[in-house]
């Protein structure tokens, strides 16, 4: 029933939206880019027949009525953002394949007892407003609204003033209301399920994540007169904490990932010695009890290594994500269905945070993985087939139909 | 005849314009801070009686007149642009001084034979247009204005466009017209004079400088996905080069300068692992062959840390300036002005690059340095007494006088 190549067009279409010279996409959240693609899929929806909501949070929901009104909805959806350099991919696949869903049972004019929505989450990717799926986690009621809509970009606008100038601040109240449960198709990320060539991973939950901030405190100079061993440069402080940390990882088995993706040096000036570099940490292991031992070494060395380049340092724990196990019931839901339609399923774990951790606070929760090329993503280069696209949306599809109901 | 006071309070006033929380100074080149610096001297030097003349460089020279209308200039000078977190006096301090001269001749009704013009350089701290001293380069013939021109700060703007925008693109070419000499008063920004309680520096010249520009290339990542052992991590790579290439400074003897001061890091989002790291070194020393040897020593460094962290990188000299050596004759007129004026002196060589070192290659050239406390430039807690600012203003007119000729 799914359309492979309708739904790959609908993927290469909102891809030109944000498209970067590279191949990917580039499309931060609650951009002009954002509003776009936001728009598009809103059309693509109106045209299947769907009905929209937003709420406060720019979350939109586009609804295919069931028969029952009063029935909960079972809902799908991912989000439409994407990393500054990301892929055609990571977020988009999620949405698109819901929305394949619809047009597919609309083909076969299908009709179901309970409602289907499906879900594009604000700022999955927390590049822009620096805390990733805080929508998603306010719609479970993790977090306050009032929270998400304070966070500031780079330039200190606002999530609320943003989602505000792209007319995307819904009347809708943010969560608080029944969901049957939640499945969100999703590219790997990782190389497992291409290495294995197997289609489907039913995702058994995700690994706990714990990020840091990292300030390095020496003294701005002049870079041509302040003789070398009077020095006190931050960013070589910063730099050779950079190289511990990633020793730091090795140390245990398995081996945590341990990542410095944002640096900021300042005063950033070519002849001036850095007086202050701030830098983040994202560490994620599936077992929190070790992730908690790896924060400990590395405060440690990150201790150690100021203590011998004489600056200052201070660490600190910005958020924690514990591991999260998905419904098994659901998790269930993906191998049988998987199943049915003879494709080749294996249990997998999320490296990756992604919106349904959150919603599997609120609701049962699953997610369906399929395969990426070489596991690359977040990169321009994130690749996938058609094939394997579409038959995950199949997976979704079938999935859907048995909760939802087939009349 | 110099007025401690006055000079003190012009510095004082004059670095109220960006002042920063810290204490300092950040009047990037071209800003509408630094127009309002430009504006607030030419007001000072018109009620001084000066004359105005802006070049298309907006290189400003206020000219209090000579008896002899033919006589070329006595000119002395320096910046009024700073660090982002700069400090109070460095380039301030020269224009200051100058107009200083000028406002204590003026008190004693002294005429000189040959003009005095006081020069303000613009962007000579290169911080936006990424190259300092561009403009008084241009002025003494090393570079084509147009160059200078040329130049983009990181938002793409020229240092053409934002003169007009500043209306300081003025109409007279730049250089090309005889200067008797050039003196420029500079705090030391290094702790020599301060330590050995000495009043004044007779710069000897200037250090050699070569600038690089290392661009480290891995692939981008998705931060909880991405093995450990799989990553090709751009940032680790630059990191791990930072600290052999501190060490390399340490192989030689003296040992020169070497300094990271501007990282940038793509895509420098906290959940990607980073593709590509561009950062600049600024390396310094009295004798070029050894900045030669130092370039060969940091390129082999480089090239290995980048070998093995799985990473490209690429290493490009982007500036190259050999070390200055100062007119004899105006070295010694340094000198010995401070000896009519019962100040001790000694000989000092500048860590800094200064636009003296550009005006040296067209013209006699001196530079008089006055001691900072603790030898901390480029920095909010830049700090200088007026007593010894004072005194580098006394050597300053005395050598003036001489050079230009009391009638």
């Amino acid at each position: 029933m799914i359309n492979e190549e309708r739904l790959w067009n609908s993927l290469m279409t909102m891809a030109e939206i944000g498209a970067t010279a590279g191949g990917g996409v580039g499309r931060l959240a609650l951009t002009d880019l954002d509003r776009q693609a936001r728009d598009l899929f809103r059309q693509w929806c109106e045209q299947a027949g769907c009905s929209i909501r937003i709420d406060r949070l720019g979350n939109i929901f586009a609804r295919r009525a069931g028969t029952d009104p009063d029935a909960a909805p079972v809902m799908t959806g991912s989000h439409l953002d994407s990393q500054p350099l990301g892929g055609k991919f990571d977020g988009a696949y999620g949405v698109l394949a819901g929305l394949e869903v619809i047009r597919a049972l609309n083909d076969e004019d299908i009709k179901t007892h309970a409602p289907i929505d499906v879900a594009v989450w604000t700022d999955e990717e927390g590049v822009r407003f620096g805390g990733g799926c805080l929508a998603s986690a306010a719609f479970a009621g993790l977090i306050e609204s009032e929270t998400a809509l304070g966070t500031t970009d780079a330039d200190g606008l606002s999530m609320g003033d943003e989602l505000v100038r792209i007319e995307y601040a819904g009347d809708e109240p943010v969560g608080g209301i029944p969901v049957a449960a939640f499945f969100e198709a999703h590219i790997e990320q990782g190389p497992v399920l291409e290495a294995e060539g197997i289609a489907i991973g039913a995702v058994l939950g995700a690994q706990g994540q714990r990020n840091f901030e990292v300030t390095v405190t020496g003294d701005e100079g002049h870079a041509g007169t302040l003789p070398m061993n009077r020095r006190r440069d931050a960013y070589l402080g910063a730099a050779r904490m950079a190289d511990a940390l990633n020793a730091v990882a090795f140390r245990f088995d398995p081996v945590p990932v341990v990542t410095i993706g944002h640096v900021r040096v300042t005063p950033n000036s070519r002849n001036t010695i850095p007086g202050t570099v701030v830098f983040s940490i994202d560490s994620r292991h599936p077992d929190d009890g070790v992730l908690s031992q790896v924060k400990d070494a590395m405060r440690a060395e990150c201790e150690r290594v100021a203590g011998e380049s004489n600056v200052e340092m201070s660490f600190k724990q910005i958020s924690h994500s514990p591991p999260v196990v998905f419904d098994g019931g659901c998790v269930d839901a993906v191998r049988q269905a998987a199943d049915r339609l003879d494709l080749a399923s294996r249990d997998i774990h999320s490296g990756a945070g992604h919106d349904a951790c959150n919603l599997a606070r609120c609701t049962p929760t699953g997610m369906i993985f399929v395969p990426c090329r070489d596991g690359i993503s977040h990169n321009e280069k994130e690749s996938a087939t058609p094939e394997d696209l579409a038959a995950g949306a199949a997976v979704l599809l079938e999935i859907i139909l048995e909760r939802a109901g087939r009349v």
